[in-house]
């Protein structure tokens, strides 16, 4: 099953700092999607819009500072039962984001899409937390016609 | 065997313009790194610098408009034997670039770093075909403190 990995590493920002902005519905808004909302405890459902898709995403695992799991149980297909992780390691002024998409079936050419818009969205949030500002939807890069 | 997989699109780009963009040392030289240089044919092997280190590429297919194959002959550990395609579908007039980084042993952390940065490179080539300016190393997006 493949797997999308990413990392970011993101200056002047502390694992504190980065874990705020992967919880909280201000924090989210600012960097993946304007129109999220729901609910941002353990076990709650959060939904992130992309004018008329989107995905739901159960909160599995929230340890602050450190870690957010996620499960997708609402979307696209593809993305139904996957699990997306953020592990958050400060490294000196710097904080390291790994990222995880787990559980794809199979590679398609979906697959490569979502692999290089997470990291269009991860470099957003790099971009809000090192400068103040992010781009989330709808204002980010659009890698095809039908976005 | 993980692989890193991308997808861009390029909007106002034949397939003949990105397949000159990854086959020269004038297109590489603008998107990748601007310490590019070697033997761009069949069989040849192109050295690809970031200062003090990089990698060698034997070109293993080229497909004109179609479709780039390469194997990493010398590089990070990581690195070697690895095969790296980008595959061209021309769709109206967005070029589709599918990228393909294969082989890799395992996942470790340098997995996740290379996947963002094969993004930001991806980015820089559509960057480059769209507006004119790529963003090749050293001026492309930094994701860690040893860069």
């Amino acid at each position: 099953m493949p797997d999308i990995l990413h990392k970011v590493g993101i200056k002047s920002a502390s694992s504190s700092d980065v874990y705020e902005a992967l919880t909280t519905i201000e924090g989210l808004s600012a960097w993946w999607t304007t129109t999220t909302q729901g609910d941002n405890n353990i076990g709650g459902v959060l939904q992130f819009r992309f004018g008329n898709g989107g995905f739901d995403m159960k909160v599995l695992e929230l340890d602050p500072a450190r870690r957010v799991l996620w499960q997708v149980v609402d979307g696209p297909e593809e993305w139904i039962g996957t699990k997306i992780s953020f592990d958050l390691d400060q490294r000196d002024d710097r904080t390291i984001v790994l990222f995880k998409h787990a559980g794809w079936k199979e590679s398609v050419e979906f697959t490569h899409h979502c692999s290089t818009k997470w990291a269009v969205f991860l470099l957003s949030l790099k971009s809000l937390l090192e400068t103040g500002k992010g781009a989330p939807w709808p204002n980010e890069i659009k890698l095809d016609s039908w976005e």
